[in-house]
């Protein structure tokens, strides 16, 4: 009898949609923290990355309302979708300060921090591939749990040092600001990390 | 059977008192835009606004635990409320820090922001009216995400002019919180109505 | 038959470790905003409070995970064990910035800020206490939302007195913001207030 309602499994494809998407934004943030100017062109480039990931939310909720046997509990499925969501929206918020503030290059800091991004982003793909068979995620969660304690102390150094440096008011508004959105960027990896882990556990 | 046991439409009541109080609150705040000085009295005015959500909030809540049979998902219920509470308590933190900063007069931008705000706020008591036959709300739930992008687009300009117009940093301090206050308003305004667009897709 | 599946009540347990933790953090900011000088050692051992809680929300979620039958709703034990959590990590994000922007001595409104949040974690070590009993909850409730608005009051007044007291940008910046964390903290107090007050509704 249950061959007839089969769970839907398309969830597991969207969420890697959504991941790979996230992937692509960090590489091109990465691109851009380590190129000189034209950084209207790579925000230009994140924006569109950012509204696929709002169709992809989209569609899942969407999909979510109109299933009745998900594969995953539904507020799992809708927490991890509006993870993966958050991820994608800060890495467009970072993208979107370097260009308002007409930021020319960035500093050794915010390039570190868009690379740290970058692997966690690298991770939440090979995460979310593991989903359908629950295997082997938690060593995923760790390394992104690794990565934003690596971020947070990253972050936290560079202010600091933005009040030391004899920086002018201005300058400091930028680049903490910039500092504090790549940080924020991190915690949503580490929201998803969370929410794949809780998964885990209550599938397991 | 389910005659004795009839639905409490009285969620619809309180969900429609909520949404006419925060179109109160943002009428208010636009003629406080609008208007020059006074803004002591205007906050006060608002206050009450966000006083007066607090309490429908409350009784929302309380009146959901005590009720067996809801007419909407109790979760839809709970999050339409704390949704709407959300758009009160930023209308008032705009006011708050207009005040606060001792701004005499409002910028065109922070007068279109609070524009913007205003047509969402009536947008979303239209659409609330409509929930009880969950009908042709959506077509409201699109323009608040229009007048949303919109406000986006304003608040981003506005706080880049701010770092070319030659401002002293405490002016830029002020202004960019206020202008990013005024933004994040109308984000609780699209969560609203990306709740709302929810509920109707559930119960199609 | 019930008798052999007894609800399990170490969650009461843990929720109490978390408060009295939340506590001992709130001694140590109280007694960090007192003292001159020697921020680094004072933040290291909130520090340490902040991974203690974090160790006990983890502990929470993974027992929740393998309970099959909780002593209150699994979603209310997610949210307090979730908002205990956050009280402390706002706690300790206050103590980072009066290290981080290298403050020598607190204002007299930072001392009055981390007073209140010592006083509202004494009421929810109460509350939580009082919670397999659901007895006299609200009376603490009640104490916390007076001390948040008083706090409230209190950092509105020192933010507005930065930008008349001839302060410069730097300045203005660094104390903005910790008036700005600490009052947050007050509110996550709230948060945790709302919580136990929406358990008990819903169980008397």
């Amino acid at each position: 009898m249950f061959r007839f309602m089969p769970r839907d499994e398309k969830f597991f494809d969207l969420f890697e949609t959504a991941s790979l998407n996230i992937r692509e934004g960090a590489t091109a943030l990465k691109e851009m923290a380590e190129s000189e100017g034209d950084y209207e062109t790579w925000w230009k480039r994140i924006e569109e990355y950012e509204h696929t990931g709002d169709r992809l939310t989209h569609d899942l909720i969407k999909r979510l309302n109109q299933t009745f046997i998900t594969p995953l509990d539904r507020e799992d499925i809708h927490q991890l979708g509006s993870g993966l969501d958050d991820v994608m929206d800060l890495i467009e918020a970072a993208a979107t300060r370097l260009t308002l503030y007409k930021i020319k290059r960035c500093t050794a800091e915010a390039k570190h921090l868009a690379a740290l991004i970058h692997q966690m982003a690298e991770e939440i793909v090979l995460a979310v591939q593991k989903l359908k068979d629950l295997d082997s995620i938690l060593s995923h969660c760790v390394e992104i749990n690794r990565l934003e304690n690596l971020a947070d102390q990253v972050s936290r150094d560079a202010i600091a040092a933005l009040f030391v440096g004899g920086h002018g008011p201005i300058d400091i508004i930028k680049w903490k600001e910039i500092y504090e959105t790549l940080e924020m960027a991190t915690d949503r990896c580490e929201d998803v990390a969370d929410i794949l882990e809780r998964i885990v556990l209550k599938n397991a």
